[in-house]
């Protein structure tokens, strides 16, 4: 189990980082940190989410942000992608300009339905459609809870192939695997890959790593052996509990890039750079960074 | 690579989770809550260290600590440890009572002279006076920075070798290595830990990782699939950068029980107990619990 020279980290703290934060982060904020993570050498970014401004209020400003940044991006050579969760979302991120949609399904049907208010299978359906008609964008398909579920219902292995499988009859041919919760240990992270490794090119899959239990670099790197080359992290770590100081969220992207490039794999990220942007991030928007790389610790 | 059935998680937080912590903690106070360790099921516990009170104030209570809590750990059939990092540690530990001494001998040439002014080859020849002079107590040879030095300089894998034969030689039988920064990457502690399979029983090897750049329970896993089965962690993850709120130290132990019991491996400690420990100390003592498990985060 070699380790690969080369990985794509996506930076998704503009819009998972963000989403749930306790602190109102204006749309200028926004878009000046998202600049910011282009100049730390971010080349993949999903910027924001079109989802119901009700129930997160934090990316009611999606259309302002996605316009705000998409032309220096276009300059920097950047992708940018957004999240949706259904057809309104995927037709309001299409109209705002938007090519490259994540569309959201869980692997957990509890999850589904608190996510969306739909089955899986009804989930499946819309995203069907929207698949086959949507041929001007670029779809990924994003399954949270894929290694398992916090709320005690079950996901079988079969469910992720069934959906995969899905998706690549209409056309879809990229992947990202959640674990949203940060539940899943390492060996289990081994057994979902393997699995997925048996029917489907691991390469078109991307890996989304919870740290709520300080196993999200342990499951990257066992990602890594099992063949993933592309990585989602968050800036600061930011994503977790809002409400608890030093919870732990996505992965940080400090940690990541810490370990890729320590274990001599290129990302193209400046981590000095990224160490000072989460600083001065955490400052201004009032978070906490919850990765040594990111602070001021001394202690190395 | 399969995992262990079991895995022995010794609890080092009042050696090295306490002894930075800005907040001064009296005898009394680490007595209960080593009283609490043993009650969560702790039977491996490093309950202080025989060092400098001058350089480390806060562990100049050793022998009131230790012998405040050693009838108790008797009683549970808990085995007690402490640090010592020279011939006074080791006189002063026995005249209090001690039984099992962690001798503390840095894999790094510069760090050992920062921590016991010595170079290696002094520590070693002190060392091994010692182990041949003092066959009332059980010795663990304890190698900090053995997967590296935070200071730039070279620690080589034959230096671990010559370390471990040189000590068995003087009959020493059980070893602790160390990533004492934390910054050791999972192929990295993979190499370490093959290189050491090659001249001698893993099994006589515990693990001492610490959290600072994210990867401690990375490298735990790995450090299993190599064969570890002895561990350290700190409650609450204390012994980070005591200044910097969230910064990781020690693998908390919160997060490491987590991991283990969900591969199935026993560790005989009960781990909602844990948590509530680490709240609770987290409180009277003011530090900041940096595990997810520890706190009254509901985002699971």
């Amino acid at each position: 189990m070699s380790m690969p020279k080369k990985v794509v980290v996506a930076e998704v703290c503009p819009r998972d980082g963000w989403q749930n934060h306790p602190v109102h982060i204006p749309a200028e904020i926004k878009i000046k940190y998202i600049k910011k993570m282009v100049d730390y050498g971010a080349r993949k970014i999903e910027v924001t989410s079109f989802v119901s401004p009700k129930y997160v209020p934090q990316m009611g400003d999606a259309k302002e942000v996605f316009q705000g940044v998409q032309s220096y991006l276009d300059e920097h050579g950047v992708t940018s992608f957004v999240l949706a969760l259904n057809k309104r979302g995927v037709e309001d991120a299409r109209a705002a300009g938007v090519r490259n949609v994540n569309f959201v399904l869980s692997a957990s049907e509890e999850h589904n339905l608190r996510n969306s208010r739909r089955t899986i299978q009804q989930s499946l359906d819309a995203f069907k459609d929207l698949a086959k008609e949507a041929q001007d964008l670029h779809i990924i398909l994003s399954m949270p809870c894929a290694f398992g579920s916090p709320f005690g219902d079950e996901v079988p292995l079969d469910r992720l192939r069934w959906l995969i499988d899905e998706a690549e009859q209409v056309g879809v041919e990229e992947f990202g695997i959640a674990d949203t919760a940060g539940i899943s240990n390492p060996e289990n992270t081994r057994r979902v890959l393997r699995a997925i490794r048996e029917y489907t090119d691991i390469s078109k899959v991307s890996l989304h790593m919870h740290d709520t239990y300080g196993m999200g670099l342990a499951n990257a790197y066992v990602g890594l052996e099992e063949g993933i080359t592309a990585l989602d992290s968050s800036l600061a770590g930011m994503g977790g509990c809002p409400f608890v100081p030093g919870a732990k969220g996505n992965i940080a992207t400090e940690d990541l890039l810490y370990m890729l490039h320590d274990m001599g794999i290129d990302t193209g990220y400046d981590l000095n750079l990224v160490n000072q942007t989460a600083a001065e991030m955490a400052g201004e928007i009032q978070a906490s960074v919850v990765s040594c790389q990111g602070s001021l610790c001394k202690h190395r």
